[in-house]
Parts: C-alpha cells; structure tokens; sequence
C-alpha cells in the first residue's frame, strides 16, 4: 500500500511533513512516496500538474494533498495555475463525491464563532459532487460578441453523475443517522430543479431506510447559521458544496481543524484534503495548524487504506491533544505547527 | 406619490398589512395601492405576474412586496411559479442591484446564533446583482442529449451588467466606510474571472476615495461567520448574493428583521422586499415577525420616496421598540404580528 503526499504551495508542504510524521508513526507498513502539484509543480516543470504526477497518483491506494494556490501565480495564465492543477486531479482520478464533516471537538466548543448551545456535539458530514457542474461545464469563456465583452459559464449536471453521488450520500446517511438534505435552487435554475428530480429518482430506488428532504442553497446557508445540529448529511452539488463547507467549517471552530475525503470508484484511490487553502499570509512562519492535514490522514486511513483501527486511534488523538489543551494560533494558542502534531503523536 | 403595495403569499398579506398601516400614520400624503403577485395572483389570473401589475409598478414611486411561494404551488408548470412571478417583476422593473443591509440592533444581539463580540455593531451591506447571471442566462432547459437526461444553465454577465452594479456598489461604500469587497469563484468560473476583472475597471474608472478588495465567495461565506464586521459593503453577483445574504441574515438575530431595496436606473421605482420568504409554516397564525417588512417601507421612504426624514424616524421607532422588549417569536417573545407593529407605531 502506497500514500502519495502532494504537498503543494503555502503551507500545504508544513502541514502534510507533520500528517506524515504520524503516518510513519502509526501505520510504519504504509509506504510513503512524494510529488508535486499546484505552484510547486509548475515552477518545476511548467504545468500545476504533470501526466508523470497524475499517473502515480491513479497507481497510489491514496493521495494526501495539502494546499495549492497564492499570489505569486495569479499572473499566471489559467490553464497554468496552481488551482487548474487541483482540478485536473480530481477529474483525473474522477473523485466525485467530496466528503466535508464538520464536527465540533468538545474542547473547541469555545472556539467556534456560534453560541454554545448552538454547536455543542455538532456532527455534519457534507456530500459534495466535485468532478461536474459550473466547475467543468462548456461552453465557457470570456469574449466579446456583437461589440459587448463577456464572461460565461455552463452549469451543467447528467443522470449518471447525480446518481453516483446520491448514492454515496444515501450509504453514508445509513451509517450515521439516516437523514440526506439534497441541497439546490430549484426553484430558480433548471439544472437545480434537474438535481431534485434525480436525486429524488435515486432516492426512490437507492435510498431505503433513507429519509430524503430538499432545501434551498440560501436557506440551507441561513440553516446552517442559525441552527447546525438539524442536520445529518447535506448533498450538494459542487459549487453550493464548496460554499455551504467553508460556512460550515467556521461553526466547528477553526477551518485549520477540517478534513476532507473524495472518493471515487469503488477500488480506486481516494484524495484526501484538508478544507483550508494554502494561506499564504501565514506560509513558511511554522504557525498553521496541522489537524486538518492529520484529519485528512485519518480519512485515508479509514476510508482507502482499510485501516480503520489506527483511524480510530488517531482521531481519539487528536481529541486527546485538544483536551489537553493543545492550541495553534488559529484556536487561540501559541503552538507551532510541529508542536501540535508532537501533542498528537504524544497522544496515540 | 405613489406606493404599490403586492402581498403576495403566506405571511406576505400579514407582514405588508401592518407596513401599510404605519405608512398611513407615517407619510399620509403617499398614495397607497395594492395588487396582487405570485401565488395569489396566479389564484386570480392564472399568471403570476400580469402585465397589467407590470404596468402598475413601473408607474408607480416604489413597489413594496411581501413574498411568494408556497408549497401549494410546486406542482404548477415552472413558468407559472410564484417565484417566475418575483422574478419577472424584478427584469420588468429593471431593478439590477438588490441592497440588503445586515445590521444588528444592539437590543438583540443576544438573538443572533453568534457570540456577542463577533456581532455587536455589526453593519454591513450586501450589494447583489439582481437581473443578471445564472437566474436569467440562456440557454437553458432540462432534455436528452445522446440518451443522456441532463439539466444546464448559462452562468453569464456581461460588461454594463457588472459596471452598473458596481457603481452603484462604490457610491453606497462613499456614504459608509468607503470598503467594497468584490465576491466571486474566478479560480473557477470564467464568468467569475470576468466579473473580477470588470469590477477591477470599474474600480479604477467609477471608484475614487473607495478602497476594493476581491475574496472568493467560499472565503467570504466563512468568513460572514467567522469575524463579519470586517465587511463594509459586499458585491456579490445573483447567485452568490442570494447565498451569502442569507447567511449574513442569521448574524443579525434573526431574518425576520431583514429588509432588502433594489433600485433601477434613477427615477424609476424602486422594489422593496423581506429578505424571508412566504414562510408556509407560520403562515396565517398572525405571528410573524413584520419588521423586514417595516424595514422594507422604510428603505422605500428613504431611497425612493424621497423621504429621508420619516425613514429616519421609522428606523428609531423600531429600535425603540425593540428597546423596550417588543418580541415576536423569531425573536424569542411572543408579540403577534400586529401587536409588533404597534409597538413600533406607539414608538414613532
Ligand atoms: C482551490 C479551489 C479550486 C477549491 C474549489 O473551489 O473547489 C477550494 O475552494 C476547495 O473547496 O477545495
Ligand atoms: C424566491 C427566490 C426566487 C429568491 C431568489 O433566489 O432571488 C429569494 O431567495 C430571494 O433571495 O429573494
């Protein structure tokens, strides 16, 4: 079995050095290999993503990624940037279904933005589609027509691509609490109204012992504010994922505590993420918060590398270590980046 | 002068009622009429917005609507939908940018999901485009391509579509804190990259004395919830102003107290709305919360009635109100709809 670290831009390269110091810690029969990605790769080879990188990627049992992105890129032409080699990545190894929990660490419960009552034993997971819709679709573009500059974007969603992700929402829901709230705008965009019909098809065949609801992306924002804990799995397409999950990630306290998983076929390999992005404000000082990178091991573990007892273990962990009241900046602490993950390690 | 007034459906009728009745006391010398929309008028007309109500808005000084929906009418074909009927109102009136102010009145910051610190004094404003973007862009449709269902919808603006709201975007942030945060996926989208860079011309060109900075909309959904009050005025194209505003809503205690204004070219009427919706489940009980309604009417004294001195006036009143314990439920007391707006008459 072989993990492949992307470590990428920003402090994506500090975080995973320390998911992979556990790696080597917990699970020593994993073999660890590493690549690049993002603005790390192109200024090595001039794309965000080489064929070479991909392909290792496809040949990997999973693939922990830690940020792409920042300001020295942005001049850099689209198809160039750190962010097209993220994309290129999920699409290549066709991870279509995002995975994003939010769950609130008793010991962070003072962290979060919200009130207590409001996210004390919060636990969401949010099912986001990350390979389709208005991130993909053609045509798109930025011309001019008939003298009038302009910018467009098609968002787009087929049968089998709703299916497969509302089915591993619906699997998911079994193993927590059996609730899905499918999540678009219906009742303004055919390609939302399109999402309803198919998720509500799939639910029909696929969703036994499921209970199905449907909501507004705006009141699912609002929803998500005002009262957390009424949800159990949130479905949602790629765009309203990518938002409803950065939202989502403030009420658990810090977005540095959040993992992410995307999986795709059963047997191929999972990319794991942490939520946060390269925070280039803070890269290169040893000050970002390691867990989600860790989290985002811990998903590997579970949900690609069959080692579910050493997940266990290291979430147990990592709850340990904010027990004991292990803290980087971002939760209010003055732990290094290293530091935390010693609180971790110290704590398996 | 005249006011139309279009209740619409579900707490609509309950919340504009008692908007009219502090209008009659407050600026008696507007003339007051009412028409119907949405649901109640697809009831009547078979339609839900006739030209004729067109036709009487675009006459009128400014139109205030309650809401529409419900789910009595999900059934009906898609351009026959209560909502078909808002959104045609909105292009007929040409009302292109929707303003909605989150602030929090200091007697209920004790309401908002959110800590205290991260909301006492909160003030900021949400500028979205309103007739424009993925609700309005063709093509569009739900078919078969190659045996295949699909759904698509046509992300699109084009370059005056992005320089009128963005004007009108600089001027509000010259009246407040002089601060546009521009909103957008341009990592993603090609109409993202396109509004970023038009607003970056309009900037340059339309902008003197305000300061722009560009955040991506699941940045800034995170960070509405992580520290709001470091947003002055949010622009925010039609998709992710819907999302983002209703995120913004709970921070303030609750969205039942949340007006919005959306305004045309100058000297033609302004739309004035709740930012809630027809609230089914409350509906006809006489408990709804009628402040965004309230609010609503004073946002159309104020930026179409030419009534700044009574807007002022009615903006007290309901603090005062509020001050002195006036409660609907949404607000944790128990104050009916009417008994709410008496409190706020009995303040003016
Ligand atoms: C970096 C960006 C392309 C990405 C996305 O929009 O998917 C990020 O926001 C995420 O959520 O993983
Ligand atoms: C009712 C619906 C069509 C509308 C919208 O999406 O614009 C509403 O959510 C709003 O924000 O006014």
């Amino acid at each position: 079995q072989t993990l492949l670290l992307l470590p990428g831009d920003g402090i994506g390269p500090e975080v995973v050095a320390q998911a992979r110091r556990i790696a080597e810690a917990l699970v020593p029969d994993v073999q660890i290999e590493e690549g690049l990605v993002g603005g790390a790769s192109f200024d090595a080879h001039g794309t965000p993503l080489t064929d070479e990188t991909l392909d290792r990627a496809r040949k990997a049992s999973a693939v922990l990624l830690g940020a792409v992105g920042g300001p020295r890129w942005t001049a850099t032409a689209r198809d160039k940037r750190p962010e097209a080699g993220l994309l290129a990545l999920r699409k290549g190894l066709d991870v279509f279904a995002n995975l994003r929990p939010a769950f609130c660490f008793p010991a962070l419960v003072d962290a979060s933005s919200l009130k207590k009552d409001r996210v004390e034993g919060l636990d969401l997971m949010i099912v986001r589609e990350l390979t389709g819709g208005v991130y993909f679709g053609q045509p798109r573009g930025i011309d001019e027509e008939g003298g009038l500059r302009r910018g467009y974007d098609t968002a787009i969603y087929t049968h089998p691509e709703v299916e497969r992700v509302a089915r591993i929402a619906f699997d998911i829901a079994r193993g927590r609490n059996g609730r899905v709230t499918s999540v678009e705008k219906s009742n303004v965009m055919e390609s939302g109204l399109f999402w309803r019909q198919e998720v509500t098809l799939a639910h029909a065949e696929l969703g036994a012992g499921v209970e199905l609801a449907h909501m507004y992306a705006d009141a699912c924002a609002m929803e998500l504010v005002r009262a957390p804990k009424q949800f159990d799995v949130i479905l949602a397409d790629n765009l309203f994922g990518d938002i409803l999950s950065d939202a989502a990630a403030m009420l658990t306290g810090s977005i540095g505590m959040l993992p992410s998983a995307s999986l795709g076929a059963p047997g191929t390999p999972g990319l794991y993420e942490p939520v946060h992005g390269s925070a280039p404000d803070i890269a290169g000082q040893g000050i970002a918060n390691p867990c989600a990178a860790i989290l985002s091991l811990e998903m590997a573990l579970r949900w690609s590398l069959g080692k579910e007892k050493a997940a266990d273990t290291l979430l147990a962990a990592v709850g340990k270590a904010l027990d004991r009241g292990a803290r980087t900046r971002d939760l209010g602490g003055d732990l290094s980046t290293r530091a935390m993950a010693d609180a971790v390690l110290n704590a398996l």
